[in-house]
């Protein structure tokens, strides 16, 4: 006997990737930034007040509103604080998709949008991608309510153009919804889609470019109207004091964030070279890991001995995926440190 | 034109309670606990390392689920974290209600119930509670797959006893969850119906009892099979590395926990005495507020003069209720304000 629906009986939840208890690891795996959060974040938390905990937070997240805004040129009320991004992937889902309202996307991609689609028990179209991880334009033509483009993708690393998604977006009479939780490493973005196109949500995450996976903190931008929409389907307080006070910290410390993330480009160039110098296929990333094919060795018994040594990377048992490795760019010595694994292993 | 749901355009969203900005103000409209938290909690959040903040939390905050675990004698497998207990209630609605599966709920209750039945776009069968709010016969035959009662119930602060929820919950087929949001204030609970049946899940919040509202933590105690099943719902990393870091500090210090309820008690029963001797009708109440019916003085009146004072309680403008004000037991100090401004008013 069950007392779930039938769409939640059947399924399986999205798996997270594996998280080492032990400290001493090389941890390429769930593309978390190697760099700490900016100090101001750290301050923001010291301060807190005991009244801050005592109190329910802000529902709406004003001060974070108002320091997204101004970082982006837009108004407050184009801006959805979030839990995460994957909170607004939730209310997306809840918010266009039922039963008669499918979702849309190019695959392969974030495993979690097939999940939500089972929560939600609504149909799923997923699009190969072209060429080269090119948009396909059956996408546009599939008539589903709610498309997902997760730009740059994960796990590829490829990047379309905004152009493109702008097409895509005046092609479809749905929302567009553009994943960008690795926008903060590509060479571009679609943030002026936001202001001209009213059925664009951008998605952005603190989590990697922010350095703050830990306080779950993500946030929306779109037209005002379907950011209101979106107020009415979240949890009343869905993102707590201390995660506000952190997200408006890191946000308003600009020169941290960029210090970052151009570490990480600079390691990025290193580390694909480094790659393609030991035989194996990298493609150009725009994000903070790559995604790598070995020729000759299988990629699964390859993670499987650089985990023996504790160095982490994620392997995706799935259709396209099954020979390659998505390798988190690490510090330039977490990077030279697998490198040197790989080769040994590669060698055997 | 609109890109959402027919269900979600149509309805409203939940109204929560109004959060005044200035700091002297007598807060008794949402229920916080005007006691500060553990000085342990500070403390935790004060040793975070940046490391913490930048991975990853645990997704399932295994040190939080075995503290819970040993406090309430159950295995860590039936304990479930959550981004507060609302993160409980939307999960359970889509865990278990659909447009063919309804719930089920005594009235009048927690207003979030119905706002996510539309959300869900299930039914929501309200059945009125009996006299002096004991727990209708007919909710027993809706044959609803999930059925919540609040209890002590909001905002009339009364409580079922665990027996007679024992029999609902053998009687239907669905899922009994019990919202003991409020449960620390109450002279019982129903832990026990956890331990013997399979199809009841308690929902308890650190909102209250623990003067945590800031960090949204609510956890979910039911069957292992239950929370595996809810697991597979919830966002991967539903509650942040603060949170958990909090939440677990804070359940560790019971005596600190104890003593604000023991004082949350004293005051309750003297506001109770205090505003009957005012002429008020004021039903006895196992939570941290009191439901006080003016028979003279229109509630909404009452509540705006109170409002223009800076003192705040909660009116809500509903069925049974629109006669009516919800105050939540603050500090002595605060009562007394209460009730001398109450005393002019009334005098009027």
């Amino acid at each position: 006997m069950t007392y779930f629906r039938d769409n939640i009986n059947e399924m399986t939840g999205y798996t997270p990737g594996f998280q080492p208890k032990a400290a001493d690891v090389v941890k390429l795996n769930t593309n978390e930034n190697p760099y700490a959060p900016s100090p101001r974040v750290l301050e923001a938390l010291k301060n807190l007040a005991p009244e801050t905990l005592r109190r329910y937070p802000d529902p709406v997240g004003q001060a974070f509103r108002e320091a997204a805004a101004t970082l982006h040129g837009l108004s407050p009320d184009s801006i959805l604080c979030c839990n995460g991004g994957d909170d607004l992937l939730t209310l997306a889902f809840r918010a266009f998709c039922d039963e008669t309202r499918p979702v849309a996307y190019p695959v392969p991609t974030y495993t979690l949008y097939a999940v939500l689609a089972r929560i939600q028990n609504c149909a799923a179209a997923e699009v190969p991608f072209g060429d080269h991880f090119s948009l396909p334009d059956k996408l546009a033509h599939v008539g589903a309510p709610l498309t997902i483009v997760c730009n740059p993708n994960a796990p590829t690393g490829t990047l379309i153009r905004p152009n493109v998604l702008a097409d895509l977006a005046g092609q479809i009479k749905g929302v567009l919804l553009i994943d960008e939780a690795y926008g903060d490493f590509a060479e571009t973005n679609c943030l002026d889609l936001v202001r001209t196109l009213d059925n664009v949500i951008l998605l952005r995450s603190m989590s990697k470019g922010y350095s703050l996976a830990g306080i779950r903190f993500g946030y929306a931008m779109a037209h005002p109207d379907l950011i209101a929409g979106l107020m009415k389907v979240k949890d009343s307080y869905n993102v707590d004091a201390m995660t506000l006070a952190a997200a408006t910290a890191a946000i308003q410390d600009q020169a941290h964030f960029q210090a970052n993330v151009k570490k990480t480009k600079a390691a990025r160039a290193i580390l694909t070279q480094d790659l393609r110098n030991l035989g194996l296929d990298v493609l150009d990333s725009q994000t903070n890991f790559v995604l790598a094919r070995s020729p000759d060795f299988p990629a699964a018994d390859l993670h499987g001995q650089l985990a023996a040594q504790h160095i982490f990377v994620r392997y995706f048992k799935l259709p396209g995926l099954a020979d390659k490795l998505r390798i988190t760019v690490g510090t330039p010595d977490q990077n030279t440190r697998l490198i040197q694994a790989m080769k040994e292993i590669l060698a055997q």
